[in-house]
């Protein structure tokens, strides 16, 4: 038997629901295929700060770091939102993916056939919408310096925030994409601002250079202000998107909430070598949380693509999908997904009946 | 009888066509007001690289900068797409916008009663769309430095842009943010990233000390990847947006697309004191250029966006927006908002009819 360890980082708001129901699921599919795992679980965000006054704890960044793979709920809430930003729960995220150095955030965003009506976008525009967002996730604007307020030399404030990529850090990101791309259909487009960011001309430059490694993949270019509207006007033409961290902030947000179902959406933030960090994309939604009303699927789903990309378990990462899949054609859907006709679920009947399928 | 300068900035692509419909409803709606125009048309972009060898040639940018204001079509196309950055027609719109200090760029997202099924978005979403997005302009990581191409201490390239502002640039922009919530629904949302990136901490705290001024208008903060959802899960919740420069870029062409017709919109940049500058949202379309299937709507309104924010002259700003209602009631439409039932026309007849209703 194969045995991994798995930090679970429950986080805020619905992430304990949302977290215990995906270990569950977790645990089932890989015992049918021969895993074994050992889980600890570790406060992070919010949670850390009530416990012991910081966002992201020693031992329990140590717990992620020493894990074979990390499996995230959600972070932040209203209680921190006026805390000083250095005692923020979200600065838990950026510790965890600036000193795991998962560079490549990989977020798909895909209609599923049974929720096709859930986008706001015409069904005809949002239905069969299938794309990958590969968003660079340790670099650019987020961490580069000088950075801070200060003071000019007319006595005013200033605020800097500097956007800067060294080559390699373009180059490994878009090998992502591009073996990504070749794993799906063959089309990567890269965004960027290249008519304006000088950041995003080195950007264009390297990621072009790259192609010729890659003559199966299909490369195209569009600046960032053009994809925005692109997503809008025909999804459907994106297949794999590579971006730097903020367009991939921006931008992925925006692809999911054409898919309508945001609370289905799983992502993976992967490094060089060392653990993998898994999450939904949606937030800790403090207002429900607690309720046993929070869509689980992005967090199981979200094991998936631990089993997949941090561990290699292809099969069991299938299992979870195919009962993902299974559950939500047996009619169950939570109330952010339901619509006439179906059956309400809360969460954790929703696990069941994932797990049922498993 | 008033007299006004004008320059006439036509550029490339479908830009001539556009403006010379344009030039003839501002023609007529002034003189119905009792205003009298000079026009002066002048070489920008791509059509000045052709002529003399640079995008924005002096004696264009004297005779824009000495007008009472600027009407300019569009920038661009394939032709100068190899460009180097310098020698490409973009830069037109930098030197303008950097010199002319156009520091507030206006640019309303409407969608008009008889257009709501252009949008892909579900008619009950895009219908009653009406907001303003108020960008800025002549700042940010557009023109902030340290900037370019450098070779760092292991001999590699590293793109650097930098995001800058300093106290005067946001609080004169959300005033003029601040003053347009005003005049329309008294909502000003301001967008950041203020959980991540210092400059728009400091955004953040400049507009919200300005708000006791404003008691008549509700400030609301949003992240930027939360407002690129938000423009897409219920876009009607917005009333006045204010954002950075490249924020605005994004959000505002997001914004275009949900309308579905970005041949309707018009834009304003307007300085503290000095000329403004009035463009139709929308590219060069080298595609259907010269060809009259252009839709010159956008550039029109924009005469009309240059009647009233430009020269103060509200009245015969709101004779050409009535007239362009009134064409399209009368089932006019070029071939980008067509739908069966309406009668298809080219640029210059579509310019006819507007003419008609003035
Ligand atoms: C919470 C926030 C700092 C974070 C980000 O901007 O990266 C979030 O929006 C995300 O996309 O994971
Ligand atoms: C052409 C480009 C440089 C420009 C910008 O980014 O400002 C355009 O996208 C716009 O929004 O006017």
């Amino acid at each position: 038997k194969k045995r991994f360890n798995i930090a679970l980082l429950p986080g805020d708001g619905i992430g304990p629901e949302v977290i215990s129901v995906a270990k569950n699921v977790l645990q089932k599919a890989g015992s049918l295929e021969g895993l074994e795992f050992d889980f600890q679980e570790m406060p992070v965000g919010g949670a850390a700060l009530d416990l012991v006054g910081v966002p992201m704890p020693e031992e329990s960044f140590t717990a992620a770091k020493n894990s074979d793979a990390i499996l995230l709920g959600a972070i932040g809430g209203y209680k921190w939102d006026k805390n000083e930003k250095h005692l923020r729960p979200e600065m838990a995220l950026f510790y965890l993916r600036r000193d795991l150095k998962v560079f490549a955030n990989l977020r798909p965003a895909t209609v599923l056939p049974q929720l096709a009506d859930a986008s706001t976008l015409k069904k005809e525009v949002a239905e069969g919408v299938d794309m990958m967002i590969v968003r660079e996730l340790t670099g650019g604007i987020y961490f580069g310096e000088p950075r801070g307020i200060s003071i000019n030399e007319n006595g005013e404030e200033v605020g800097i925030s500097t956007e800067i990529y060294a080559a390699h850090e373009i180059d490994r990101i878009a090998r992502v994409a591009f073996e990504t791309a070749r794993k799906r259909r063959g089309k990567l487009c890269s965004v960027d601002k290249a008519n304006v960011l000088d950041a995003s001309v080195l950007w264009r430059k390297r990621v072009t250079a790259l192609a010729s490694e890659y003559p199966d993949v299909e490369l195209s270019h569009m600046y960032v202000d053009n994809a925005a509207m692109q997503l809008i006007r025909d999804p459907k033409q994106f297949d794999t998107i590579v971006t730097n961290n903020i367009f991939g902030d921006i931008l992925s947000d925006e692809a999911s909430m054409i898919t309508g179902s945001i609370g289905m959406l799983p992502s993976a933030s992967l490094s060089e070598s060392g653990p993998g960090l898994f999450e939904p994309i949606h937030g800790s939604a403090p207002d429900i949380a607690g309720q046993d009303k929070a869509n689980p699927l992005a967090t199981i789903l979200s094991a998936a693509m631990l089993l997949k990309y941090g561990l290699g378990e292809e099969k069991a990462a299938k299992r979870i999908e195919d009962a993902v899949m299974d559950a939500l054609s047996r009619g169950f859907r939570t109330g952010d997904i339901y619509s006439p006709g179906n059956k309400l679920v809360g969460c954790k009947e929703m696990g069941e009946e994932v797990l049922k399928s498993v």
